[in-house]
């Protein structure tokens, strides 16, 4: 590869391989004896995959094999044991997405430099903001590089709103601003406050009811006390879909709030926007038209490749006015109307994440996307089911979503006194997992709540069966049943 | 595709010709009468994409169709006519990485969800930092989604340099923040001022000598004047490749400067940092190893695909400190010493951008990489030279880098007074530019210098050949020459 070659023969050797590649990778997961992952510690993985690379140049065959290898050692995140982190399971139109958007290789600041990739993001942002419920005249959006990003945008928007100097003359004359957020919100907007030059002080945490959601008297309360302190509310950021126990915070309620102390409301539905497709469950972002703003990763509940992230505005001209540079060499407006989406970014450059979402809807259409997010809950609702029956076992918070919170505590130890019982479920919750990771059989996160290590598993891929289930129970029985 | 065949059997109709629409794609590439852009009007797109995706699921056809559709009428930015941006070319071992990433879908915040792009990326940045020339014991760095991004994240270190109280407690004690670039320095700087609070009006612009070089002194000067103001001084950014005529600030000289007012220095390599690699041109960057922070894009002059940005640290720790937020529920540092990135970056959820870099290094080696930027600079000097010798072209700023910025007056306009051929010679550029771009010959952009419209040609494909060169400048003069 030095270069004489052309890109195409070069291409010709590289890409027939790779999808063999990646139908055996792929069919492997239909076999139940493929771990979710062949774990080795970081020092054995250096090792296997020796990193060799630097003045010399290699042979297609070596770049092949390291290829392989990297498939070989990584999470099969589209595995139906994989339960660790809020995104999972195969995508095919997406990864076809992925791969034309290998080919075509271009940013996505300008129409002239992504014709196609500006007019599909702005018709996906179209439809995403009429699933949010946004009016005939509102919704404006970019996609952004994930849910932290986006949701930094929306508290610049509400910055801007309530301080429109910051952008030029910074936010030196704003009396301490403060934000507003469940105290089991992500920990992106404490760091959105702090990039903002706000602090993650200025992020106040609102007291959470028994299933995880922000209790809306208790958020009225916080606001009044600010105000009384000196303090300028910036943002509320209500979350569908919290990070642990996946619960909904009631947006009506918190809506009728924001209006009465006209505040920005953010909807953080990173995790849990692909709720709005299901009749069944669209009901927990009941309200979210209300937001100012709602940040939405297709990339979790919806099965996209990484990463694919919105952030929706309600009143179009916002995302320019909060983040727009006018740089000329760039932006050529002056030659008349352009339909150019890098003025609403805060990025320049910007990766083309809009071809995966659209094959993808193209594949699923809205129904499929219902399917998938109904089929996720009836697995946690199976799971539920499970727990419940399953001596040792028990649920700690009511699960709302696709998530379901539990400890276990092994049989000799269940004459256990209240705390030592606590400290030995955190103890069995961490070796445990510990196991199940290193043998290769599940992938499952814990957290703490109540003080203890806590298992938290993720319903992310619709192929899950109750055998996966009910297998992943059984392992953690066995497990934690001959722990010393 | 409804969710009851398997992922490997669509992917088994999918992929296949997927490679076939690729090897077409690219053996276009050599065909001389392949256009750089089959260009179509916004509307005109619209009604050829289609764009129909809502209810219900589309077959497989369909989306192999919009997928061809994507092709063909996407800007070739592997064309060696392609040179409207400051990237371009096609790499194919990086086509490759990205197809893996698809594969492999998962986020970089841990090594346990991603421990072969944990290893991968820091054996990267390892060898990015010993191409910087820091020292054992010095480095550390994240990959980011763009120089914008990877800016940001030196502004917010240089900020809790200056102000380690900022992440917590916020800039209000922060009297007058200020920072200083080149006044032809790319927007995200100012951007990144706005972002963290300072707004734009703290970034100071320092004038530039006749090659759009930063002036020391000028710097020296504008430091002294903002302490005596009572300013704030944060940092400094030497650019090394400015966006509009490539130029790279003389690092030595200001870091120099940057030590005796004991400011962080950061260099925005974004687009220059490929030098690194040139023994003939990495003198452009001498002094590198004195700054701070560097950012770094790969998915410029290196060729990779976009996005592929780095920002560097010179001392391990930084970005911990300015950035970690320890979240419990993701990084279980706890449980003993990990080698998890998510805690140095300004994400969460982080899409794996270190395979491509992984396998394109593979491929080409430093000697690779150091024959690309050669030959891109070598080309620039070609291009140089035919200006000089074809009437009616001028060069507007003495080159430097791959970026020639040149003007033309047409031969019956050359005996028009100064002021009136300036004009002329913008509005020529601006018209000859949008038929070379509808015309889909060639892409080449512009910017205003001395008040006119200026072309810009930028060097990004290493198979872009003599003849391409006088075909643009051809075409330039045919076009030219019978505007009205």
């Amino acid at each position: 590869m030095t270069g004489k070659t052309s890109p195409e023969s070069e291409l010709a050797r590289l890409l027939p391989p790779t999808v063999r590649l990646a139908l055996e990778y792929f069919a492997a997961l239909e076999d139940p004896a493929t771990p979710v992952v062949e774990y080795l510690p970081p020092p054995a993985l250096q090792e296997a995959l020796g990193l060799s690379f630097g003045s010399e140049a290699q042979s297609i065959d070596a770049i092949l094999a390291a290829a392989k290898t990297t498939l070989r050692y990584s999470v099969r995140t589209g595995h139906p044991r994989f339960f660790n982190q809020l995104y999972g399971g195969v995508d095919p139109a997406g990864i076809l997405g992925e791969w034309i958007t290998a080919l075509v290789n271009t940013s996505m600041y300008t129409f002239e430099a992504a014709p196609v990739g500006t007019l599909v993001e702005t018709a996906l942002i179209e439809r995403m903001n009429r699933c949010v419920g946004y009016t005939a005249g509102e919704g404006e959006g970019i996609f952004t590089p994930g849910g932290t990003i986006s949701n930094l945008m929306a508290l610049l928007a509400a910055r801007h709103r309530v301080f429109p100097d910051a952008k030029r003359l910074g936010i030196h004359a704003l009396e301490q601003p403060v934000v507003f957020l469940s105290a089991e919100a992500h920990y992106s907007t404490p760091r959105a406050a702090s990039v903002a030059g706000f602090g993650t002080d200025a992020a106040i945490p609102i007291a959470t009811d028994p299933v995880g959601r922000m209790i809306p008297s208790a958020l009225d309360q916080a606001i009044t006390a600010a105000k009384r302190n000196g303090q300028t509310p910036v943002m509320i950021v209500a979350t569908s879909g919290t990070t642990v126990p996946g619960a909904f915070d009631p947006i009506d309620p918190i809506a009728d709030i924001a209006e009465r102390h006209d505040l920005w409301l953010h909807v953080d539905a990173s995790f849990g926007g692909g709720v709005l497709f299901s009749d069944r469950h669209r009901h927990l972002m009941a309200g979210v038209e209300r937001a100012e703003s709602v940040t939405w990763n297709p990339h979790k509940m919806m099965g996209l490749p990484l990463a694919c992230s919105a952030i929706l505005m309600r009143v179009p001209g916002t995302l320019e006015a909060t983040n727009g540079m006018h740089a000329e060499y760039l932006f050529h407006g002056a030659e008349g109307p352009t339909c150019d989406l890098g003025d609403l970014s805060l990025q320049c450059g910007r990766r083309v994440d809009a071809f995966k979402l659209w094959f993808s809807w193209m594949a699923l259409g809205d129904m499929g996307y219902a399917r998938r997010v109904d089929r996720l809950f009836d697995l946690a609702h199976t799971f539920q089911g499970m727990l419940d029956e399953r001596p040792g076992f028990h649920i700690i918070r009511e699960p709302e979503g696709t998530n379901v919170c539990f400890r276990y505590l092994p049989s000799a130890d269940r004459s256990l006194a209240e705390e030592a019982r606590l400290r030995r479920e955190s103890d069995v919750t961490l070796a445990v997992r510990r196991r199940l990771l290193t043998s290769g059989r599940f992938m499952i996160n814990y957290a703490t709540l109540d003080g203890a290590a806590t298992f938290r598993i993720v319903m992310s891929n619709p192929r899950t069966t109750d055998v996966d289930l009910g297998g992943l129970l059984d392992a953690i029985e066995e497990f934690a049943e001959v722990l010393p």
